[in-house]
């Protein structure tokens, strides 16, 4: 039986003439998909002849390459032994890198959700932290995710029996330790070689359900596979133009055990995220920057999102919702709702539910908080179709910006089943692995105790709506523009000094 | 045939006493005129007995020597041959500046408008930079025009066919491919040598509509020349106290093919813009400071605006408008309208619409911002008169702020018929040229697609006002100062760190 | 006859045991009165047996040591002749204040109230600038004042013929060329020698109407002698505890030809002003500070303010009111109201009038702006009494944080008669003499020309309240703390950049 | 009689293995207790077979080591001549601390209870600020606790004879010279060596009532024995999980004059406080923190508050109360409640009051202030049961952010009786012991008469609603987040400037 190609011949197509590369031990001719690269030719060309996989492998889907050539280029198997190792350059910016990952904190000192992402900036590569961190146009939405918890205020109540306090809770009638699911992020590997496998094993160890993303950088399957015997894991969906596709990936997740399809409905087209499109320039060949101008037939400044996301559907509609109800028995929730009249057509169409979220801040910049949406789902829900929440027949997600268990009660209590959590869990992973997620998920415990207790609330059924304030939500305030001359005359208050300057601080 | 005054006779005519300058190879005798020179004399006094036209260009309207000085210092043509030229002394600031241009990032890197002011604003001359962003007193006005967009946020829908959108629209009947046109700002040619050329040339690729200012430092003639074929412009118009001369060039505009006349309304009186004022002051001969002072028969300190505004009509008024729509048929607008009161009057006299606008922040100061007037002009005119809007016989527009199409498709939303957009395009041709404004449209371009899709809106027409929250866009709000003693006792919470300090940041 | 004492004699009482000082050619022993001193004894012994006049005149009304010393120890006329000059050593601080004093720009360069205040505290010395710009407590209120203003915001009326706009109005029935007057501020030669004069001569000129105060550094006919024949001017009271005094006091003025008396009704007790405070430790021997705390007789610390008031009745009533209307004609307007129920009362008892305001902010921090109080007395009025405003019979003004005309125009289009201004001026003479008072007072014209022009509004009658939108003013919003975590773990969002770091900035 | 255990017998146990120690004259041998320490085992090793009282004195209530060993691990007195001083190593941290404390300014330059703080954050040790400054989560509700002040503004009356004010009243009928109270706080030891003494002393000077803390530094018992005669004291009281050590307690407390007992009810558990927590790292032994990751038996780094506080009774209710009322006479009032309802209970249940506190901002984040929830409870209580505040019967406290008179008359004119203050005074004797304490009453006092008669009130009775405007309390703004982009392109305005550069500035 012959070994494949050989590692030589392999080598010898190593111009933008004929190239060829090797991943996963496959040789597939790129030449003519050389410009037409979302990431530019320039970084293919340095693996011309080459094994790519190491370079390939974080910043691609599984299947990437696979789906985007045609058979024809797909040149079959290489003889591994005869291929030449890559010499990667260290560059100093690595090397530093590695030296500040050999200067992280113990996990013990990481005392809450904040530190992961303080530790994973420091620690990613630049590239990983743009397209993790990144959201659209101003991150106006994005940051207002979290912002918008904080205009909802607590209202607690004393003197009850709080030795006992349990905060878990059903999602889709599946146990949960915990009133919050890990979210789909894409392209795991970007921040740890074990990608998504990271959150199935800390999640697992901690009976929370993890949600898979369709743009994983681990293959569905090698996530399945990794859960733990009865492990509940979800799955997000981008719908495919092609929708065979689609129907034979949403029914062989069913058949692997899926409990709940999420149907993204956010994500027409994916959002630019400038910060990480601006990381593209750095690592572009100039002389190609110009060609690229001339011909403009590639824009290659969209980031990452973008050139992994060529396949989504823009036509999804409300019609094709029988569709998908026609091709699985799991229970169809739409993640991406951002009005109660959305939420409220879920609804009459018989779906489980909805995620309002705005996909944390990528897409619509200026889309209000999936927390401020809830207040008004709820009201407009109840008002139209008597309907209380939480809700086992129609349960109310949430996603984005949340640190603190406090942040996930508010959304409890003003009728939420339960929170996604996704780049902190990301952050976690990239600074510590699956260690981290781990300690992610103790340090929601503890909060949650401590928080449980300190409400007044013995179970999540007794987080009630009367135990938030949450009368500013709905405030989008910029102040007026400041007067710079009146505050550039203005001298601060002083306080009282050491007499001499060895001040302290 | 005489080839005119020879260079050596005008030469001698260098000192305060007599001063004779040439400008477009035509001498004049500026004597008298020195003391009365807005600009001072020194700077007219360094070019006495000289070719004055290449300090004279981006700084005057064509006609502004012409117009000022009487027909008896109008010297008639110089033999250029003859003129010696001047030896322009360039700076080491002008030489770092030009520095600056050979260091602009190349334009593809260029994400968005904020991208173009940034790389303006350091490759512009301190006066043209000093003119083109200041604006009235404190420049509240000017920023809350930008802040008023951030209380607006959306609710979009899901779960549309969105594969194919459309943002074109029509402009008083006119064709656009965006919801947008290029509004009226003077002295083009302080930020680029061709001046509002790149503003036609670029319009012309686009299909958008330019607006013609009064005030251009091109030629009214010379800007409709550049247009393309079938090019829609529009003009705006600063009514001159002699109304025979607004006739004419109103009666010039319509059979030039002008679309639609702009009357602008808030600037009887042009504003102090104390930035540019300020930088008068560095230029200056401080003996003529001080003379001044003494004789102060000119205040030299009101900047270019205020230079060539004299001949504006103050006493423009309500009972002049049937007058306009005596001398022409193009569709008269009213630019500069604020309230609901003159919205309803301008509707009530059978206007084509008002453009909801403070002058960009440049008039009065605490003016509020269009977008905001908007939504209480939509809400009395449907309560007074029945209106809705957009409308076609009645246009609403704003401008004042735009930096992204979410900020247009929120006045659409809310009943904008198109958005005016002026500075982002003078920066853009400031920093690039023509190309810099197609890029500018282009990524306008790809933000309405993206934000089309993300809104659920396959045309300008499913742009409700449901898609909007603008609830909090009347808050005007300022925080109760700082408690400074407080504030200073009070020590952040921090993160966890690496353990050395080689942190990245 | 008698030339006086020798300063010889007057030389040998240089000690604590016993200390004669000479103030304007007159002779005191202050020796018991040195612990007493609000300033501190230091100050005093440092001119023991010497001519104090030049250290005390910028910081005492004129009668201070006359009224605080019992006639047994004022010993009469010294015969100048014989007194030695005081050495004044100059101290480094004091020679580089004297320089920047030199380094002032011309009074061109000032282009609004501002400018005058960032000059001033460059070249005032510390001392003044500590007494003039200090406020109660943490000084919320004084920056409050200035704030308010920022809440409320204009709505322009266009197309009225403004080529004639007139600002001029009358104050109490007096003509004035603006709706302003100058209030009344304490201790005018701290910040120029010829103190409050400085103001009389502008106001003159200007034929602007100037409150007199009674803790003025000019005597009180001093002022009045200066004033230009026909020059309207008011007089602010304290009222003595000895009302014999205050008697005396008010029908001198009213026979001097003072038009209007106010009674200064927020300060019972004069403020403490930490700053002010602060700066008197750097002046204070250390030894005595603790002999001070050994005794605490005197509590040397509560700066300027205390020191010169302690005159003030605290037992002002209402019930006093009658017998002010019975010792004068002069109208009656307080100074210092600060709700709508004492505004109230001022009306039933037949007052002329009130001023909202709460002292520049420096008596009680948190008092609300005058501007805001004027918006709730003129619903109360309206609602109570069938009142409108302006009204002539019962005028309203206000004071505080006024540094444009645009803020002026916003309190008469609120209902006010006029409107105080204070620092501004203190701060235009402490940095230009009388010609920085003539140049604010012109700039405060060059604004309401144009502002008047830009509302719209051709006279003060025609600036109604539906030209301003005060629907924030009570809007009292401090935002929910900061979160520390999450910011500095967010990467702000950055510009295209220059390929090179040679940028501008 | 013997004299104990010798010194050398002691000194022999030094190990891990078998490890005794020294406090207060007794051995214990803590050999088991190591790895239960929450302090970690290796500052018990420093002190092995030494005396460890002066290490153990400031951070553990008194009978903390008696408590918390089994009766067979006290080994009995020592013989204390045979005892070897523990020679302290002087850090250069704690000699630079040394050096601070030498250069504190003099107390009469401490103005305002700002002041105390300055000083004592400067020469505290880093441990005791940790413990006294830290509050829960993000410390969102710590500063808001302050902030909510700020959104409160007064409404003051003018024309009142205010020569003679008083602002005493009673607390629970029992007279105070001010409606303040020292509320409790622990681990007084931590910032002086007399620790809550200095509060009881200072207290009976002032004649103000001060309320012992369960986890003092010093005992209860010392600390009643140092009251004055007649001085009056509350007791707060946490809970014991054991009912008759609380039973004992509190009779004890009775008999002892306490005139009011204080139930802590927001504290089943003591809150994270994550500042106190990253403190532990570093004094940990980098080596024990691996292994204590591996046991994961003991969380060490729960902080000072977390270790002292498991006593604590998680499951007090409602339906405790009458036991409590069964057991003492003294007036029960519940600390930390927080809500409407929980006082209407408390109310019903024949409580003489409430404290309406979150505990410092220490336990609950984004728990709402004191001072807004009193608003809450006057509206409910008068609707409800028809209360009117401030009520003899049932009497509302709040604590929590006060730092000035103002702040205290603005509960007071909301209803509250009286209101605690507790940090303030802690870095008032931080800083300078008793006397810091006394300076710190002497300027609320100082503050009270001045700010009385601003506010027009003579007794605390004329401190009524009306003169407080409290429409913003309820307003929990968070901006929205800002628009970097567009800021770093915004050029501030600047102001005149001297010629020179050489500014003071």
């Amino acid at each position: 039986m012959s070994k494949g190609l050989s590692g030589k011949e392999v080598a010898q197509h190593n111009t933008a003439e004929s190239c060829w590369i090797i991943v996963h031990g496959k040789v597939y001719d790129v030449t003519e998909f050389l410009p037409e690269h979302p990431g530019g030719s320039k970084i293919i060309l340095k693996y011309a002849g080459k094994d790519a996989t190491a370079e390939y492998d974080p910043i691609h889907p599984p299947n990437a390459i696979t789906d985007n050539l045609p058979p024809e280029k797909h040149l079959g198997p290489v003889d591994q032994d005869t291929v030449l190792k890559v010499d990667v350059v260290v560059t100093d910016e690595e090397k530093a890198r590695q030296e500040r990952i050999q200067q992280r904190p113990s996990l013990t000192e990481i005392l809450n959700l904040h530190d992961f992402e303080a530790i994973a900036r420091q620690v990613m590569s630049e590239k990983a932290w743009a397209y993790y961190s990144s959201a659209a146009d101003d991150e106006i939405t994005h940051r207002e995710n979290h912002a918008a918890y904080h205009r909802i205020w607590f209202r607690p109540r004393v003197l009850r029996n709080v030795t006992n306090v349990d905060w878990s809770t059903k999602i889709l009638g599946h146990p949960t330790k915990m009133p919050i699911y890990i979210t789909a992020t894409a392209l795991g590997k970007l921040g740890h070689p074990d990608g998504e496998l990271n959150l199935t094993r800390a999640a697992a160890k901690h009976d929370i359900i993890q949600m898979i993303p369709t743009l994983a950088s681990c293959s569905f399957d090698e996530i399945v596979d990794s859960a733990a015997p009865g492990q509940v894991q979800f799955l997000q969906l981008y719908v495919n133009g092609d929708r065979e596709i689609t129907k034979k990936f949403v029914q062989h997740a069913e058949k692997r055990g899926i409990k709940g399809l999420f149907i993204t409905v956010d994500a027409p087209q994916l959002g630019r995220r400038e910060k990480d499109m601006r990381m593209k320039f750095e690592a572009e060949d100039p002389r190609e920057v110009t060609d690229n101008k001339a011909s403009n037939k590639v824009d290659r400044s969209q980031g990452a999102a973008r050139a992994i996301s060529s396949f989504i559907d823009t036509s999804l509609d409300w019609k094709d919702i029988p569709w998908f109800q026609s091709i699985t028995k799991m229970p169809l929730i739409l993640k991406g709702v951002q009005c109660w009249e959305d939420a409220l057509q879920a609804y009459d169409m018989g779906l489980a539910g909805v995620v309002l979220s705005n996909h944390g801040g990528r897409q619509l910049d200026f889309a209000r908080s999936g927390i401020e949406t809830l207040v008004e789902v709820v009201r407009e829900l109840k008002a139209r179709r008597g309907l209380t929440f939480p809700n086992e027949k129609f349960q109310l997600f949430v996603d984005g910006g949340v640190r603190r268990a406090t942040d996930v009660l508010k959304a409890v209590a003003l009728g939420a089943t339960a929170v996604g959590i996704g780049r902190p869990f990301l952050y976690a992973f990239s600074a510590y692995g699956q260690e981290g997620v781990e300690r992610a998920l103790q340090i929601l415990h503890d909060e949650f105790e401590m928080n449980m207790r300190l409400l007044g609330a013995r179970t999540i059924k007794e987080v009630v709506p009367e135990m938030v304030d949450a009368g500013s939500v709905h405030q989008h305030i910029v102040s007026v523009p400041d007067d710079s001359l009146y505050f550039s005359n203005y001298e601060s208050m002083q306080s009282a000094r050491l007499k001499d300057v060895k001040s302290k601080m």
